[in-house]
């Protein structure tokens, strides 16, 4: 056994936490750049609740609001030329999982110069960012909680993260509350997310002691819970429980890395810009499917886990998860076309290589083109 | 649910990682103060292969060797001047849990001023210490993993923690092998230790996600190993097992704290000078008998993972465990006597009042008088 495990990121846990966001963030300099998205956090009131908090502290605010999903490696340099022009000392960032991402690309950017996709393909290091403080409003990302950044080349449909210490979150505040502005297909969707970080840093080939607790705690609470929470958004126990799988997946992930969900998804949601966790519900199943003999043993706990009995079951149990939160999908059903399967499959090379290898199983280009037509 | 979570130590965890003691140091300045014991690292030959790997890499050492078991304050002050005197960027711990208490506390007065015993009370607050480095060379104490520096008062005999961030170690290096090093009677101590840290930890009122599913897994890793490793030094697989327990340990009470155990002992062991896990061992048979109907749930969750069926046979399950590995004992065994009850009850309220109330059964001052006389 040999491993390293390194996760510095201060977690404030909690109902109600948001109203620290004033003083948390102003522990990382005056002038703070609140990124966010193009509407969720105003219809909400979230970002003038936390402009006001941190403006009460003495602080000051440059918002930048211009982050869509599966956010662009051009926006995170648009960010950063902002935060930089406007001398700000750290990035808040205030949404889902994408803002997330792009905050940290911003907060990079911000620090180390030239193009973002050399340090994404490690042609370029760098080790210093602007301080984040991140506060999910979905609870699927586990960006929060770890030193991932995924971000989409618009000019070569690569999404692909950077992956670097220093864009881990000084502190993030989860706030389970936050995450009830959630639309029900959407909550649905993150969460599976989360499900599926757990499960992936649990199959992974660099899965260790501390990945595996945490990774097992995440499936346990995502497993018992998705369904509740997406039936009884009044069912506060469930939100909470949710909430800290996504943390839980997020670490996880930080230590294990993903496998080949996350590895064959990207290049979907790449080319054909589909919602990440609609991606992975349609793959998953068929995945999984293929790699069961690999380590029938994980399998098993997975499937327990999760209601089932066995390894055997593992895929089924998934399956009427995936029905009961209406999210049984499939590639088509997203708008991939057959005709992208080439590509994508080429694509694996370029964006997820290492996942591919990290999986329990590792699958040819062969077996991945025919693994994306079952999913179609 | 509200919790924070914070725990940034780097672990480096794996056999032969020790060779790593140089350039690990090196990264946080040239002129390393190391710290250590009068013995067993001069024995082993640790001291003088941790130099070699130093000097190796450029940098410069500058030895004390001053620290006894049940570190005082005083030598703290003394290692910190040295530090201060010659010009050191940072403190490498090489040793036990005395040790790695110590350099601590030497990191921590090498850059804050004025006496220990005020930041200790929380009468001063400092933010600040030199970098540390741990390399343990036990698998007890868990200080490898977290921001305790526990010290005794030679003056008043008060035993108790300087709690501080600065002090979490920026790097551990957990080498198993190093632990072999061990006497037979001290392997059986820190590994109980460890166990107590777990339990405690899972026990608090203070628990919480993260440090429940860490405390769970130590207590699994010492149930399973404790005796397996007492009786073979070359079960390898146990010694990782035991190194990873002391780790839980330490991470699961930087967040849960400690509780009635961990409260009763430091009187005993700072006024008598006894083995902190002799302690121990003497005392939470009593306690938890005590104790078991505040909790019967977790008490049997515990029972379970060391081999029994429920809380009824918990107290049963650990002292089988501490014949098998020749601990159990007594307070008088360890050279307690019974008019030294009045002041350690007394002491409690001094150096271990947040202990008491944080276990899942708060004791009176009457209680713990009798659970000492039911130790004695």
């Amino acid at each position: 056994m040999n491993f390293n495990y390194f996760l510095p990121v201060n977690l404030l846990f909690g109902k109600g936490r948001s109203d620290e966001i004033g003083k948390v963030s102003l522990g990382f300099g005056k002038r703070i750049l609140v990124a966010t998205g193009l509407n969720s956090t105003k219809k909400s009131g979230l970002l003038d609740r936390a402009i006001a908090l941190i403006e009460a502290e003495g602080g000051e605010c440059v918002v930048f609001d211009k982050i869509s999903p599966n956010p662009l490696t051009t926006t995170a340099a648009e960010g950063a030329a902002l935060a930089v022009s406007e001398g700000c000392d750290a990035v808040l960032a205030l949404g889902g999982g994408s803002i997330l991402d792009a905050a940290k690309g911003i907060a990079f950017l911000s620090k180390n110069k030239g193009d973002i996709n050399d340090y994404i393909y490690n042609r370029l290091t760098g080790t210093k960012a602007l301080p984040i403080v991140a506060v999910p409003t979905t609870c699927g990302t586990g960006s929060e909680a770890n030193r991932f950044s995924v971000l989409s080349n618009p000019v070569t449909n690569d999404k692909k993260s950077l992956r670097c210490d220093a864009i881990i979150p000084r502190a993030s505040i989860i706030d389970p509350e936050l995450m009830k502005t959630m639309p029900r297909d959407v909550m649905s969707a993150v969460a599976f997310d989360a499900l599926s970080h757990n499960m992936e840093a649990y199959l992974s080939k660099s899965a260790q002691p501390f990945s595996d607790i945490i990774a097992l705690e995440g499936i346990r609470l995502a497993g018992e819970n998705i369904v509740r929470v997406y039936e009884d958004y009044d069912f506060d126990k469930g939100w909470e429980a949710l909430s800290l799988a996504s943390v839980f997946g997020g670490r996880a992930i930080n230590t294990a890395s993903v496998g080949a969900c996350h590895a064959l998804e990207p290049p979907a949601s790449g080319l054909r810009n589909i919602v990440h966790a609609k991606g992975l519900a349609a793959l998953t199943p068929v995945i999984f499917e293929a790699a069961i003999d690999s380590n029938p043993e994980r399998f098993a706990v997975i499937s327990r886990l999760l209601g089932g009995k066995s390894e055997k079951d593992c895929v089924d149990v998934i399956i009427r998860l995936l029905r009961k939160i209406n999210l049984d999908t499939t590639l088509s059903g997203q708008g991939v076309k057959s005709e992208d399967i080439p590509w994508m499959t080429e694509n694996i090379k370029k964006v997820s290589a290492a996942n591919i290898s990290n999986f329990t199983k590792e699958f040819s280009s062969d077996e991945i083109a025919e693994l994306y037509k079952k999913a179609l």
